[in-house]
């Protein structure tokens, strides 16, 4: 009986960390040698397995990238969140910090890993859907704070969800890696005077 | 005498209509074809010259695009100018309209040519002075309205160079060709949502 529930057991259990594993060599390769260049043999190899093993747990390349891009934003979401729940700061400290880290994180990535957008910008023309997840998910922390900031006075009434869309969107050429990577610094305003405009449109009234 | 004197006059009467023509074509197979399947063969062909005659122009394909970029960056900047310098408008209006016309204009030529995305990463990987020249003269068309806004108690007193280059960082993602075309609408915010919060922050105290 054991060995019986043994084999039954195992390919479930062992998928989870063959899963890890594909994705954390994937990932590597992503940003070392950069998406185009890296294929699923490359990365079964590393991994001593075969091609149709990958394929067990992934269709195509295509699906490691949407699952190790998953992970990039699950993390920056997990980062921000951190921040918009911090206690005993107003709204305005928050948003500064979650877009200074925002722009942090992207800037360390893309230095680090300067073929990295490659895996971006197939996400972004393969896999709009994963894309799309990780706009609402940032979009939705910045309108969540904004929301508490109208809530305590700090900001002037207004649509939260519009306000987060706006932040987000003003703060594409500090968080993007396409721009990060293609448009050097120089003519950009600071982050610091960047978040002042925009935290001063969160505290003026609306006019109608 | 008469022969002698056109040789020597001709090459220089006859090089702005030629360097036009060079651009014009260029120009069409930039957009048509794409900046990368282009070949400088291509545009001399098409034209009944040489590549030699082409090279007398322009020393390279990179040196034709960082000319028909130029151009284009002209016109935008010729027609913003207008706008910025209608009379018996406020300034909000006028950035407005300035704001609206240029997102129009990237979404069209987008549409209309969408291999144009081409020769605008060629100009920014290769030739960032021309690109650079590009954000300058916007920004300033924009810092200037604010200028005149400030002047004219609509907007809070700030430094105008700072706010427009807030101003045409916050609206990348709606001029910007390489924003417009791989980042599908549904997420940003509309437009006049994007220009209201732009208004705001102009309008609001600066926080010290």
């Amino acid at each position: 009986m054991i060995p019986a529930l043994d084999t039954r057991l195992a390919p479930e259990e062992a998928a989870p960390s063959t899963r890890c594993r594909i994705l954390q060599t994937a990932e590597r390769f992503f940003r070392e040698i950069g998406y185009q260049k890296t294929t699923v043999a490359d990365i079964a190899k590393t991994l001593r397995m075969s091609p149709a093993n990958v394929y067990r747990f992934f269709e195509s390349k295509k699906a490691i990238n949407e699952a190790v891009v998953g992970r990039l934003i699950a993390e920056a979401e997990a980062r921000i969140t951190v921040i918009a729940d911090r206690p005993g700061l107003g709204a305005a400290e928050r948003l500064r910090d979650i877009v200074t880290v925002m722009h942090r994180d992207a800037l360390e990535r893309c230095e680090t890993h300067p073929r990295m957008h490659e895996m971006i910008e197939a996400a972004m023309s393969e896999s709009w859907d994963v894309c799309r997840v990780h706009v609402d998910r940032i979009t939705n922390v910045l309108s969540r704070v904004v929301a508490e900031g109208v809530a305590r006075g700090e900001f002037a009434p207004q649509d939260p969800d519009v306000a987060g869309r706006c932040i987000h969107t003003a703060i594409l050429r500090f968080c993007h890696p396409l721009l990060i990577l293609k448009c050097p610094e120089d003519l950009a305003p600071e982050l610091d005077a960047m978040i002042a405009f925009i935290l001063a449109a969160l505290r003026a009234p609306r006019v109608v």
